[in-house]
């Protein structure tokens, strides 16, 4: 991963070998990023991604393993417990050009990943919400 | 719907229950929003999308009633006759993970909406035009 | 093709039967765009995209001629040899609102194309990377 930041925005390089979840992570921790909007395109070859059915409480989730192009890779960076906390999902593209996608628990790099990060200036928290069962944004 | 504002950035929360275009449209007017990009994820369990035939000048459009991810919402908020004017296209993630998608007549959040408003410091208005039949930007 | 530049950022309307590559590629050069973040929505009726199988190093592309929204058009413009280098990957929505994407070689306008171009102050470069074949950001 190669980064440069210029005023409020960062340009990553991700590469190959890397996960984009747990690579973000890090640049968040080392750069104490808070508050920022995640956007990028790629290429993957292993990815999980997956979809929480409110009503029945139940996360769905379908891990690929074949080369697939991310065709959008959006959400946000805030923070839950003074840690950063990703929020992001996909769309990707497989050989024959069908789109799948989901809420990204994994993206695993196989040639490189192009996101741009743009930092904004102020802090949003997360709160556990009982009545989804999930982190929502806490103002 | 809650909201914070940072310099000329919105991260905007929508809930479970609520609608994402007229809640988008109600924010805008409250707050004087005459020109901003729109890019969100969440969850939806109906949604209303369509593609709008040029040819044929035909709108087909389908019905969802299922849980939904919102993979991407982008857009743009402009102005007609001096209200706002949405214009958003999205792609949903089903259970399987394949997807869908389309230009939004409705989508009614299960979960949440994650929604980053960008501001831009101008006026774009629509005119509609003869030949597509549609709203095009009018600068 | 019309725009206005509002700041940093540019909203661009590109029109019935423009390319949006060649189109984007124009205005760059005209406006001397070196490095921005793309984000768009649309309607074409024709686009070639495709997928790079990074362990085979084969193009895989698939030419669609028929009515798609673009639900989501996203990457980046950088520079290479001096010139604008874009890189951008969408997500399109056939008339049964199922979706196909990849990286875009060429989307041609049925209806509209609506663009914003958010303009980062600063240069990243594109090198020819051997293990993958592509031409990565350069630092």
């Amino acid at each position: 991963m190669e980064f440069r930041r210029f005023n409020d925005t960062y340009i990553v390089r991700m590469d190959r070998g890397e996960e984009v979840m747990s690579t973000l992570a890090g640049l968040c921790e080392k750069e104490g990023i808070r508050l920022a909007s995640v956007e990028a395109i790629g290429a993957v070859d292993r990815a999980v991604v997956g979809l929480y059915d409110v009503g029945e409480k139940v996360y769905h989730k379908k891990e690929f393993r074949e080369p697939l192009e991310i065709a959008s890779l959006l959400g946000t960076v805030t923070e839950k417990d003074a840690k950063p906390y990703l929020h992001l999902h996909a769309t990707l593209c497989d050989a024959r050009m069908q789109t799948h996608g989901g809420h990204v628990n994994e993206l695993h790099i196989s040639a490189t990943c192009e996101m741009v990060l743009q930092l904004i200036p102020g802090e949003v928290d997360r709160k556990l919400d009982d009545v989804t069962g999930l982190n929502l944004f806490q103002f």
